[in-house]
């Protein structure tokens, strides 16, 4: 899984029918320090994140693995909302901190 | 999904049979603030996207999780058509403004 | 899928056993304009694809989808040979100008 | 698989269900000869590798055929610790020596 | 599939328990005219390649449809022993002439 930051939503009324419901969030990936990357992904949200919070996204056929996703097209979704992580050690990032 | 715009076709008359009769689109995948990258994807039209609209592509095996692409040899699908979208709360695109 | 030209083939005695009987041919891949990249793929080849012809290439699962390759261990298949394509109304490639 | 090393671990209370219980390491990809490289994974932990082990991370769907990750949406799972390995004949990376 | 070539192996005796007794080589992909380039895989092999072998590797779900590695979590599987392959007619690289 990649670390991204949940900076946005793409709104589609018109898509495949079996995509109906489903939310379509902009998630701006972040390197291991936590620093913005120059990568995206729109991924499908089965966590209920929202705005700002920084999230695990499955990429490829993983993405299809949970209840939301199940047998859809999306090649991306996010399947956790990070709390903090470390290296070395250390604490690097900390949504208690934000 | 990665964000692209429809710059154009391909034609292919001599393909793999089970892809008769399926468009095949030229999408130019852009960056979240909708600027144009080098990078692009062939890809299957399934919700009747048309030229210079800005669509999502669902990439892998998610390619083939619509009625129009189920077991056909494509590794990338346009699974919706994009209205809008945003970035910290602000339009980035919008269709109505183009 | 990517578009690329057959610029070569591989010749593999030595390979496993469901891959008997398969043609592998060298496709370079070729951006939006027609201009050949520094990136390839060893494909296996669907529809009878010449040397110099323009070819479409699916990559990953997607690539066990035809008749030739299933359950086969290809990860790129060559599934249609290109007659043109066009960018913004313009004709960037066509066969019959080569 | 590609070789990394087990830098740090993710914290995520709120998760897709099917994920409850696994282990989610941070892992820096590292190059042939040990290095460590600008990317990185977050992967399922299946064979019990910690802190600061080198270890081989399957990608893609491949990460969910052990017994840990089958059936989840997880795109990266530690598949074995690395002992040592060796490039023309020469150990490059011994874990008896760090 | 990627051409490359067998430049080493990994041990690793603590491994997901389906990996039991599998070979693991390190090998170094190569570009179009044979030049290594600066990217490597660690994969299975199928077909009992060798050290200093050129071969093609198999990556994503692909890796898994041959009789070694069915079901196994491996994203990369050495499918075939390259004899030589050859770019608008001319051989590039044919193992007599090592």
């Amino acid at each position: 899984m990649q670390i991204g930051r949940v900076i946005g939503s793409v709104v589609a009324t018109h898509k495949e029918e079996k995509m109906g419901g489903l939310k379509l969030l902009l998630v701006q990936l972040h390197d291991l320090r936590g620093k913005p990357l120059d990568a995206y992904t729109v991924a499908v949200d089965s966590v209920g994140a929202g705005l700002r919070e920084m999230v695990l996204v499955a990429a490829g056929s993983s993405a299809r693995q949970t209840k939301t996703t199940e047998g859809k097209p999306t090649d991306a979704t996010i399947m956790a909302i990070v709390d903090s992580w470390d290296v070395e050690g250390e604490v690097v990032w900390d949504r208690e901190r934000e």
